[in-house]
């Protein structure tokens, strides 16, 4: 076991590696050949066009002014600058609030840390039992500071126990202001929102199907009779994948056409040409610009007829429908009220904003929806205990006589002596490695499966997915040695006491491991985060290869966001090591204050400079985090209350057993009074914002704001006489409509897209920001997302 | 271990006693002096004012007719004549879907019954293992047709298997039959009543303090804002405790002038005296009506100036208030979307009807219920697991030399032989019988500390907490030896896996216990229950003793209810013993049968003859029958398969553990297919109504007729002036109000009491039973509930 020297040289390594990463920092973000991968949310937000410094042709590439790299550290003041105020301004609040869970680590463990160092460190010391025992077992110089030391039976533990019960007590204080804080933020947040088109709305899912009717009908019937004086209008939902595929194809086929007039403009002598067949390697030798437009003609007309199928065919109509109501009172009342006597139709919820929402999972059925519920929540269950069992499987097959086998002509370079070493000591962790690498992608697949209906619930679940598979096989992994499936077998054969005990007794053990774990996976990881090696090398290799026009390039440049999916859970994960190691063995604390403090600086820069934010939330993943949090606390408890019981302070177990009945009431507490604000809409706050609309802005046309908002992002790309087409189909249905809405609504100004050239309007353009007038301050990344969409 | 021919002693010792049972009914009911211990809901309906035979004063106590006690079975073809929807209107949907409780345990256990004795028993009879282990075990003949003799790794259990599937399947298909029909039969339900009060109003609470404003206004203004469309009025809700104890006073008082002005009719010569002092006992002697008479005009002094405190004292009005809407749609809004931006606040729900109010528990704030809930939950599981210890405490006081201790003086008694050997007999057991005895009302003072604001939400609180207690102490503790409190121990030291093991290896040992426990608590049981033994004692010494007026017959008559809480859970525990022996223990399915077809007879008699029910839940109760026969599903598969893998069938694990998984995912489709018809209204159902309700009616002056629905009961007591003065005070902060409404609502003519005599209206007549406006068509009884309320 690794001693307190062991320890030092790692935290070095680990340091020095840190501080390369940063040095590589300072030096690449600074060359403006970078900027757009150290500074896209810049671009992005409009307020940069161009990397800041211009110069000679070389200077617009490399920046050769060493001075610069020498402050290497000053990009951490620059990311304190910003107040909290103008992040959310400026990266909304799902990100403003993500780094408040760095703040609130900071706020936990600094004062649990000097507790625990003050009061722990000399009662663990003084006490010497593993002195005498050396003999017997191997203890690190870590052991002698933490529990282990403490004789069984002594009185000490008392102090343990009184610790422990202070830090539970301070971190349920926290959380508890934190909570009421974030929920503060959140509705302040809802409440100064300026209007937005999924205020009104509510998602309708299940839609009954009479016969004889449309589903339009039958949901305007409906809601014009159950919610008369609050009910506006409604946006169907269409069936558009293959469509979808249509207008994707049409793009690359403008992008091509793009490329190659802007290559004949730059030399107007020569032509481009490109050959008929397949990819352009065979066939007859054609005029590229002429190919490209007559290709697209064509498609063009195709896609005239898929739209005329999705329009007209009342079956691409699916069972959901985005209604919306006249008042944020009356949209609050449709998404929490029961609406039908059968409770599995007519399912009306909030719709998330129009660029949350995932489209592909509208139309799942109500029973559909239990049965995939079940089948992930086992697929889940059965990732996380036995997931090595397909992967030894692979490696079994995946050993270097196999891949002779396979690939005999490789013999002879296999059998050098080097590389056969290599490749075994290489070979069988690949099959676990690619597995680690693509887990996220499979969770978020399997969240899909679920059928959740909004990127941002897509994200939570994937989120809480992957929490369960580090608990279980890092956190338990770690503890106890074997593969998850050996410990659910273990489990299930061990008495529910001993479970606590089995794993209290290795914790103090496991110190030093976790200690390594936290500067290898934390410092270093997160020094990594900042230098974005990998969006770096793949901008270079696109922007080399692949990128043709502006368009491409923006495309290479998506920043991407902060990626909850991995960052909460790993987040929660270190929360769990502290509170976990509070009491156990104290030392563990200052590495995670560190990771704390150093990743909240990270990723304040990475928000500021670097990420964008495909949706916005509202901080709804914050109950999660706190109950993660709770159940850390629990936990600990428990393990603590094993870890005493095998140190025969037997008396100590009442005092132990009424603190985790007291979290757990803390906990639904918190929960029946914070978790409304999250998951509810209070009429009392849409009563409010109505007014101030009313008074306020009394002349606006609703309708006509509302009218597209919730129209498939593909149908945005139409021509204008098409947008037409789709809005007189629409209305048809609203036959009992105000007829002066329906003309302001039948060609919204905001719609038209100019014919062929230039391309359709989802196309971005840094210098004019495209404004939807029924979306005026979404930021114009907006049209990223629909990129991403089938 | 009981043979076959002991169990048929057994059962014909019951059946023979449960026969008895039923003859002395038949020659008590027919006896006019018992008219009304079993026939008491005919005179609270007001089909019947005095028994039906009349003749000479003999005739009229006694029926010496002896024919009619010949036909004593013929109480079953009359309780069976009714139809479901004649009780429905009789006794209400309660009780209907109460007695569908029996005819779904039919339902489900007649063709089980077959099915497992065609089958099951031939196969376990021809297996034939305990025929060679006679030496080494004792086994009774019932397991011979038991699963216990199947020979271990046997292929045979793969029959048990399959009708372990079948079983849960065609379980299931009845319940969600049955739960499906409920559900309809709630809403119809709900949709045929006429106008309620309740369907208007919600019960708000937590309203928030507001210095300087009363909570009335604080509410009037609130539900101004943010339901303009809807909202009508409120009704406050007064701390009238200590005047509630005053108008009790009163009453006896009132009841003690009428028995001596009856008498002083009846013998015009002598004036009834009583002596002043204390009961009466000693004093000066004064006329009894002038004193009397003297002592109602003191209190009702008193009364006023009380009433005086609680109506303008602006504390005794509690932050709690009934708010009206103007229409069922508005209620429905109300009561199912979150009011505040603070969810602790203006906390809405569905009023319960104005006689299913439990006043006292509306004044508890919301904090105080989450420390409430979890003190209870502590408690009950205290209780559940260790009830034994203070009663063997208490057991070990109460013995003979206690008590020869304590009463020195009854020493030459207790030491006769044979009154000691009855006392060392008896008084060990007593403390128990004695706890078990008051049991329900413990649980139910459980369940009212809780906090939960309807005797309906009361009592299903209490019959969850009875199951949980008869599941542990009745069920497991039978089947394995020990207290609650020692298995309890035994489990936590167990592994996961063994202890359905262990329970499941006793399961067969157990079916004769089970067997003579269904004869002696269900057949026996249900006999005594329908010969109401205890209330026709109770009520004869009561007409002996203490009743002094009309007005007191009436009371002691009060037949009570079903008694839910104790009923309930019986009947569970008949569904679980049922599920979990089908494939076991075959043989004890029959006894199952017999109880529920009794069962339903006797009940169905009682229903329609006797109980008189409180309160209307709308079968309120069906979620939690339906969780609890899946409870019983999914206890019954854990313990086959800790059975089966005893006998080393370890095989067909795997087929065994898909089941429970399947149950619990039916489980959770019922959940949300149905339970919202039981927790929400919908809106389309409310709007429904609405709309009707415009058309026939349009005329009605809802606000006058919700005027008092909430008020009070003992408010309504009040003389006419002070009914006025009530009113006005209350329209004082209506300041909005219509004043044509208003006078409509300060003196409506149904409230008017004559002052002093005749008595205060909700003393009961069967003739004229008292027609309130406002909740028309409520039944008579109305008035016994005020009469029960603190």
């Amino acid at each position: 076991m690794a001693t307190l020297q062991d320890i030092g040289v790692s935290a070095l390594i680990n340091v020095l590696g840190a501080f390369a990463f940063l040095l590589a920092f300072a030096l690449l973000r600074v060359q403006p050949i970078n900027d757009r991968v150290y500074f896209p949310k810049w671009y992005i937000s409009g307020g940069r066009s161009s990397p800041r410094r211009a110069g000679n042709s070389v200077g617009k590439l490399v920046n050769l002014d060493i001075k610069t790299s020498f402050t290497f550290l000053n990009w951490m003041p620059q990311a304190l600058k910003m107040s909290e105020a103008e992040i959310i301004n400026h990266a909304g609040l799902d990100s403003a609030v993500f780094l408040r869970i760095y703040t609130l680590g900071l706020k936990i463990f600094v004062p649990i840390t000097i507790l625990a160092l003050v009061i722990l460190i000399p009662v663990n010391v003084s006490s010497g039992t593993l002195f005498f025992l050396r003999k017997e077992l191997v203890m690190s110089n870590i052991d002698k500071l933490s529990i282990s030391n403490v004789r069984p039976r002594s009185i000490k533990f008392f102090i343990h126990i009184a610790l422990q019960y202070a830090f539970t007590i301070w971190t349920c204080f926290m959380l508890y202001k934190e909570y009421d804080h974030v929920a503060s933020m959140r509705l302040h947040f809802l409440a100064s929102q300026r209007r937005h088109a999924e205020q009104f709305t509510v998602v309708v899912r299940n839609v009954p199907h009479v016969s004889g009717r449309s589903v339009l009908d039958t949901a305007e019937q409906f809601f014009k009779k159950n919610h008369p004086n609050t009910y506006l209008c409604q946006q169907a939902v269409y069936n558009a994948n293959k469509f979808a595929k249509l207008v994707r194809k049409r793009d690359r086929l403008q992008n091509w056409l793009d490329y190659n007039q802007l290559k004949s403009e730059r030399h107007p002598d020569k032509r481009p040409t490109r050959k008929k067949g397949f990819l352009g390697i065979w066939g007859e030798r054609v005029d590229s610009i002429e190919y490209y437009k007559q290709q697209i003609k064509l498609l063009e007309k195709n896609m005239a007829s898929e739209r005329q199928k999705v329009l007209k065919d009342s079956k691409s109509i699916l069972p959901v429908s985005f209604v919306s109501f006249n008042s944020r009172w009356g949209a609050a009342v449709c998404a929490q009220t029961q609406q039908s006597k059968n409770p599995t139709l007519w399912l009306t919820n909030w719709a998330p904003e129009p660029r949350d929402i995932y489209w592909r999972n509208l139309a799942i059925p109500f029973v559909s929806l239990t049965v995939r519920k079940l089948i992930i929540s086992l697929s889940v269950f059965a990732l996380v205990f036995f997931y090595m069992i397909p992967i030894a499987f692979v490696q079994s097959l995946a050993n270097l006589e196999g891949l002779e086998r396979v690939a005999p002509f490789l013999r002879p370079v296999i059998e050098l002596k080097f590389i056969k070493s290599f490749l075994q000591g290489f070979l069988p962790g690949l099959a676990l490695k690619i597995f680690l690498y693509i887990l996220p992608t499979i969770l978020m697949l399997m969240s899909k499966v679920e059928g959740y209906i909004a990127h941002s619930a897509l994200e939570r679940r994937a989120a809480a997915k992957y929490y369960y598979f580090m608990l279980v096989n890092v956190f338990l992994g770690s503890i106890i040695a074997g593969t998850a499936f050996e410990q659910l077998d273990a489990f299930l054969h061990q008495s529910p006491t001993q479970i606590p005990r089995t794993i209290g007794v290795s914790i103090p053990m496991k110190a030093t491991f976790f200690i390594t774990y936290i500067m290898v996976d934390g410092w270093a990881g997160i020094a990594g985060e900042i230098l974005r090696l990998k969006p770096l090398i793949i901008f270079h290799l696109k922007n080399m290869f692949l990128v043709k026009t502006e368009r491409d390039r923006e495309k290479a440049m998506n920043p991407g966001s902060v990626g909850f999916p991995k960052t909460l859970p790993r987040l929660q994960l270190y929360f769990l090591l502290g509170i976990v190691y509070a009491v156990v063995t104290p030392i563990l604390l200052p590495f995670i204050l560190v990771f704390f403090a150093f990743a909240y600086l990270v990723y304040r820069h990475q928000i500021v400079n670097v990420y964008n934010q495909q949706y916005e939330s509202a901080a709804a993943f914050w109950p999660h985090v706190h109950s993660r949090i709770i159940a850390s606390l629990l936990i600990s408890q428990l393990l603590l209350l094993g870890l005493l019981s095998t140190k025969k302070a037997a008396n100590s177990t009442p005092l132990l057993v009424i603190l985790p009945i007291l979290t757990l009431s803390f906990h639904n507490y918190c929960k029946s009074r914070f978790e409304p604000a999250f998951r509810k809409y209070p009429l009392e706050e849409a009563m409010e914002k109505d007014i101030l609309d009313r008074t306020t802005e009394s002349d606006i046309n609703l309708k006509a704001y509302l009218a597209d908002a919730y129209l498939h992002p593909i149908f945005h790309s139409f021509e204008e006489e098409e947008l037409v087409e789709v809005n007189v189909e629409r209305n048809r249905s609203h036959t009992a409509s105000d007829p002066t809405t329906e003309i302001s609504s039948s060609s919204p100004p905001h719609q038209v897209n100019h014919p062929r050239s230039p391309p359709p309007h989802y196309v971005y353009h840094p210098s004019s920001p495209p404004q939807h007038a029924y979306h005026p301050h979404s930021p114009p990344h907006y049209a990223y997302h629909y990129e991403n969409e089938p």
